[in-house]
């Protein structure tokens, strides 16, 4: 098997019934992006960059920033790289800097990622401002995490107007039509995504976090992990309500949590609509060679059957048979 | 203004175009029925439990429990008394219990409520005897806080269930069709609200915990409190997709949680479509004054009107503008 998945791994991610499924890495450190290209990724669909703000504590110099993306995008001069913004705060938090990230009694709920980058604006700038100076390198995309509505997405719009004002004024190279989309991982955003999807570029569905406050469920507390399940209705239903208002408004939509690289979720996603999905790089061989091996109308058809039924349990039994029966098939 | 809220105080909570709307109390202590009546509540929309597994700190007997619900079922004999299941954990542990509930990383999210029930079986079925015991004394009702779907909702109605065998077998008296309903107050529930109304004699939405987990906002953290937005659009939404659910499965929906009393907002939920709203005795008076300076009419116009706008701010303005001209009108 592992020997199928390696030959499947250089051939393209296209289903049975000919569509093309896109797959992109997940990465954290600039030195990944060897990884990424070994298992032959559509180029970087989140690239963390909190790897910069933890290794030694401190917060980066746009300098150093702007080294970083510009390695990864210059590393895919042909391939999409989704540079997220700071996402410190919740598990992450910068532990050398209780002046910047004091101790929270639920930090998942807490001050975190662009809620911390929009009171912390000269913070914010530097890494923009990094991130659009690596945008004349590449094909670089950038996005916003924990985006909870419209207005907190138009106020970090306003910051990146205020950068691009800026570098353009000094003269300094960047992309004017890069990207820009917007995670979608708490549940307002979901439920607004009509309204977000006006004023994005893409979405990029953050499952781990979405699933957890869908369900209020703190998935790294084992009490209650039990309760933490990605085939709950409410999840599938709330992927398949971002995806149709995405697509209404004909922007695309990844999906670069957990779920993403997990076979027993591919087909589901995939069925729902999702166009992209981006994962961490081992993961990528298993994924692909089961989209070579279903086809797109039978995941729309797991997907439909799946909306029908009302017990996660149920679902996911579904979802893993689908699974088993396509990798065993050969 | 006071004398004209306390002359409207004993007058029937109708709207100036004949809609009656049903006032009840929240309470957390037994001596608060006084307090229920001056204020002349319809009766008891959510009464805490919680008083009397904190006040000595310990789990407290089925009969401790059982004078306690009898006590506040008999004073109100014409009236509903919802009694609420266990709500520990979060913001409310037993200090005294780490062996119950340990600390948590993010309590909010964590083993509280009718997670913490169904694993605690035994103190959770003394406590549903003692409510059902009390239904024998007046218009009982049960509701479970925190469902995030309806297995859960299944296996705590499994576990009422058995309880109900038991007084059966034992003879002893209760009402047998005491309405058992779901505290809406978990994105998910909300999402899959179709299914549990089928399951549920009632919703009672805590708004509250339903805002705190679609924002992802912990309200009790200061650096975040500007986020938490009863009148985010998502919210909006949200309640009206619960309502509605409900009223497709002809139940009644309550709101419980602080919008219920905020004289900003009591429109807006009438308009939305529910049924009742409970909240703290002290703020009966005001709401009432104001159920009887609107139509409902206009409320229903209000909440349309509000969710057409997409900027919390905007729906707020909106939302306080016709509170302020229905109060001032006199
Ligand atoms: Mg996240
Ligand atoms: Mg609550």
């Amino acid at each position: 098997f592992e020997q199928r998945m390696f030959d499947a791994s250089k051939l393209p991610a296209v289903t049975l019934d000919g569509a093309a499924v896109i797959l992109r890495a997940n990465i954290e450190k600039v030195d990944e992006v060897k990884l990424v290209r070994e298992n032959s990724a559509s180029g970087v669909g989140l690239f963390r960059t909190e790897f910069l703000y933890l290794s030694d504590n401190r917060v980066p110099s746009e300098e150093e920033q702007y080294a970083a993306y510009k390695a990864v995008a210059e590393a895919f001069p042909d391939e999409p790289v989704v540079i997220r913004t700071l996402d410190l705060g919740g598990d992450k938090p910068m532990t050398g800097n209780p002046d910047l990230f004091p101790e929270e009694s639920n930090p998942f709920l807490g001050f975190r990622a662009i809620r911390f980058c929009l009171e912390h604006k000269e913070i914010f700038k530097d890494q923009l401002r990094a991130i659009l100076r690596a945008s004349a390198h590449g094909k670089v995309q950038l996005m916003y995490p924990m985006i909870s509505g419209s207005e907190e997405l138009a106020r970090a719009n306003a910051v990146l107007e205020e950068c691009r004002a800026e570098l353009k004024k000094d003269g300094v190279a960047f992309d004017a039509k890069m990207a820009v989309g917007a995670m979608i991982e708490i549940p307002s955003a979901a439920v607004t995504a009509d309204i977000l999807a006006k004023e994005c570029d893409f979405f990029s569905i953050g499952t781990n976090d979405l699933i957890q406050y869908l369900l209020a469920i703190d998935r790294v507390n084992d009490r209650i992990a039990h309760l933490y399940e990605p085939t709950h209705p409410a999840v599938l239903r709330t992927i398949k309500q971002i995806v149709d208002e995405a697509h209404r408004q004909k922007i695309k939509v990844s999906v670069c949590g957990e779920m993403a690289g997990d076979p027993v979720y591919v087909p589901l996603l995939l069925g729902l609509g999702v166009d992209e999905l981006s994962m961490t790089p081992p993961l990528l061989p298993a994924v692909k060679y089961l989209v070579r091996a279903m086809k797109m109308s039978e995941a729309k058809k797991l997907a439909k059957d799946a909306l029908e039924l009302t017990s996660p349990k149920e679902i996911y039994a579904l979802a893993d048979k689908f699974c088993r029966e396509r990798v065993k098939s050969e």
